[in-house]
């Protein structure tokens, strides 16, 4: 296991994000977990003003479709919820780690695994839209570095491939996303949609039917 | 989907705001959403004391009109509002977004979608007075650039529209308001008011009534 | 309507104050406006420490005499008050707009209009005293430039009114005042006295009786 | 009415400090009130760090000594204090006026006025010790200049009276004080003590038994 | 009295601490009092953070032995706890003081006098170690200068002995400690030890038993 | 007892960690315990604000075990836990003392003591992992320099020990870890799993099973 390169394993709560950080380009690991308590979230890992704003953007999207995915909306009021960003000693900051962020809160909610070869970047704003980020270039990079296959990137950013030198793409799959509902099919093992019924009030998320799931299992291949 | 440039949908909990940023006059998109909660509120998106000021002051403002919209004042002590304004990495600021966010809540609290084709700009008062800005001029342009149809402004703000070159205003239909009440006749597809009756404390907000809509169905024409 | 002008119409829950800003001697329009909430506070319009300590202060004397104008205790806890001072983004501070804050707040909670062609300065204190303000001359000329009628100063600013110029005098009824009681006797369209019943626990402020108004409906001349 | 005087009357809830502020030696006004609330501590006043600790001591000695006032100890958390030390504009700071801010909550908490031509200063311990204070000669010069008969000061403060000029002495009576007991003593016109009965719960205070007054009805002439 | 002295009497609270300040080795007195309240713990006397911290560590040790002492754990939910250092004037730092605030937070929460002849420095660890600290030699010269009879210093320090002048350490006698049961067998005139009894909750501390006491009563002979 | 040494005997909720502070690579001895309370998390050492989020993540990782701990969920809302770095003065920064955090933690929850001899650094995530950290050849001499048998550090970081001197080697069993799974085995006496039964809802942590012991007991051999 080492940081700057893929997981090694499908994991839930964990999202490899591609972020700026004071040395450039940079794989991050963004973890999230729920632990049953009283609604308390916490956000750690040095991570500047707008980082943590970015955070919170990505919790209240999370909750504003947590009943399509099987969340009763009192889960959040029953539980905690801390969203950590290792290396803890590296300052990070800047909105492009929110569809990561977002991610990480979908699969630690649902139960449901992050693919281990997808990173991703991008803004996300309360209605789930995926919004243009900077530094394209040097993220790719950092991708490409750390052995990553799939990457997703804001549908915005697309004009901005033709800086990425074509050593560097030739080895990503690049997919251009303007949603999470993109994000989320690409990323996850399964799909998280499992409406709650009306007067359901379980507040464990169940595990997910494997009938919904949308991606081949754990394949490599993401459609292109 | 492009920043800086009109919406393409009428959305629920959108409105597009003229403010200044450090790189001059700008499409803001003003965002909101309701989640079941505890009466948290929350205010994003790199804003400056001033802003988020602004943005309390239209809270209160939408709250004091709630019960008008069919929304009980229990909603408020059982539901988390989040407001947020994209691009999280520009730092915000100024007062000039206020009648923006106040229609952004009117519109998640009611479930009516705000036209996209309307942009607008005006300090807000508790009253829900809609005061004077600056840099019209500047915000105009912007909003000309963006391929607005319609601008709202403060009736105190027309004397400067005699600096706005014509080639501005020849593409915009300018509409001065000098209260809440007309931003939102204009500006939402439909007309919140539809008053809880007595006793009635439901907290979801259902649909409005159709037959009470003042303006054409998402037609580009509005009153001038 | 515009800033730095008298207001139209008597309004509830909004008060002219003259105040020291960046640019000089100002009207300041004082807002405030109680929801159905859980007792918060909120206190904006970029004001200085000691202009907030001043709202608290103005809003500690409104509660020590509320029973006393028909509100119970409860309704503190039952109800958010918001105190607002536009113009948002101009930084406004020291302890003159206490009275103007505490009319404000008396109007908010009773019901009851405050006169349109009042302004007013002067510090308050806990038990309701009108203390000596700075800045009497530039005040005055603000007030008179706004077609502001009467002026009510505390009666320890009486020795400045030498200082102001006759052609200001002669359009200006100064009212020197010494205690909230009289402030609100001037100010208000009606006495805001009714005694709560000793078990009276309604929270909901009643409409003033007519009968105890002390002061000619609406006319424009105060006594001096 | 006039700052830096004496009051004209005895009033509940206020007490004249002795204290330095930038321009010197200077009485200080100290109020306190107590609303029915929620348990709320409000201290304002452009008070520094100190002065505001100093508050805090002082509340907590009214409170450890309230049984003995016939007040339970349930009032402090169904009402909310205020203590506030007009004139807002002025920064004030340090320890002295601890014991005239707990002269000013025993006031308020049992209705018993504060001697209107007593000053004080001494630092307050928790135990309600009185502690030396630095600047008496300023400070007396100030009682003295401000019409006040009595003055209160820390025993440990007796050895700096030779640096008072006679002229000053003359029109003063001093009072060497050691503990708040002596303090409330001197300073109220009754007696305090009212000890609650066990299983007494009430939370009003009731008007303190005229037979235990102990010093001349407002009579200026003090022991020395 | 007289502060930089010893206290003329044992009293409840209140323990004599040997810390640094601005001005050197100083006798502080350390202060704590409980109130009926809501488990509130404030912290005063211009203290540094490191010290603030040192009382929050000495708090919870007493807590962690409450129940031996016959204190059930609810008490500290249903009281407040002030901690107040005078001379609130002086700036304060440091973890030195860190036994002299649990000393007094056990007898103000027992009852148990603090011997007046003594006084003691060192840092606690929230498993009651008393650790080694700084500038014994100017602590021991406030000591000797203030008349204590009695130092408690940690274990640790014995070595810095060797740096302090005869002349003091004649008068003095020197009691090295290495946990706070020693501190407490020493300093209290009674041993705080009451086991309370399981399923026993009462909430306020009795009086020790006379029996359990292992020093001679208020003599000024300690075992060294 | 001497800081910069090892404990002389296993202890309960105390672990030393190898960190960096302002004098370089130096032992720390982590306190954490636990009090009957509501909830309240509190972390004193004067630590930075990347420890402070480490001792965060450390106590979430924690929770997120705690069931197979034989703790319940609730036991975090009904008790406090305090955190606690001696000495109190020396600021303390970085996440590499997380694991050892998280073993103090553990211990405290389970009452299972830390073995005496064994010393650790290693950043920590939500999920447990342990990660790079830098410095380690300054705090391999911390810790041989204090006594240490065996020190744990991360997986990533043996590619370091090339650079430590051999006879600092020599007398240190180094074990490299890569999840708090395999710190606990060696850190512990005991084994902490011992899985709550579902329904079973007891807060007091019971003593662990002594036949799920893995390591010898108090043993100074540690497999390597
Ligand atoms: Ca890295
Ligand atoms: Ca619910
Ligand atoms: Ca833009
Ligand atoms: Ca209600
Ligand atoms: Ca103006
Ligand atoms: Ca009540
Ligand atoms: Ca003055
Ligand atoms: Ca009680
Ligand atoms: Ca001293
Ligand atoms: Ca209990
Ligand atoms: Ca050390
Ligand atoms: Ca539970």
């Amino acid at each position: 296991y080492r940081f700057g390169l893929a997981e090694e394993h499908d994991h839930v709560g964990v999202t490899t994000g591609l972020a700026w950080t004071e040395v450039g380009g940079e794989l991050l690991t963004i973890e999230a977990i729920t632990l049953e308590g009283k609604g308390k979230v916490t956000i750690t890992g040095k991570l500047g003003d707008v980082m943590q704003e970015s955070a919170q953007a990505a919790l209240t999207y999370a909750r504003s479709r947590a009943r399509e995915w099987g969340i009763s909306a009192d889960f959040f009021q029953e539980n905690d919820i801390h969203i950590h960003v290792p290396e803890g000693a590296t300052p990070k900051d800047g909105p492009s780690a929110g569809i990561a962020m977002c991610t990480t809160l979908c699969s630690a909610l649902t139960g449901i695994p992050v693919r281990k070869d997808v990173a991703m970047t991008g803004e996300i704003t309360l209605r789930g839209r995926a919004l243009i980020i900077g530094g394209l270039k040097e993220k790719l990079l950092a991708a490409h570095r750390g052995g990553i296959k799939h990457v997703l990137i804001p549908e915005e950013n697309v004009k901005d491939l033709k800086e990425v030198a074509q050593s560097v793409l030739k080895d990503l799959e690049i997919h251009p996303v303007s949603h999470m509902d993109q994000v989320l099919e690409l990323a996850l093992t399964q799909s998280p949609s499992r409406p709650l019924a009306d007067g359901d009030e379980e507040t464990t998320a169940a595990p997910p039917t494997p009938a919904e799931k949308k991606l081949g299992d754990e394949s490599p291949t993401l459609p292109h």
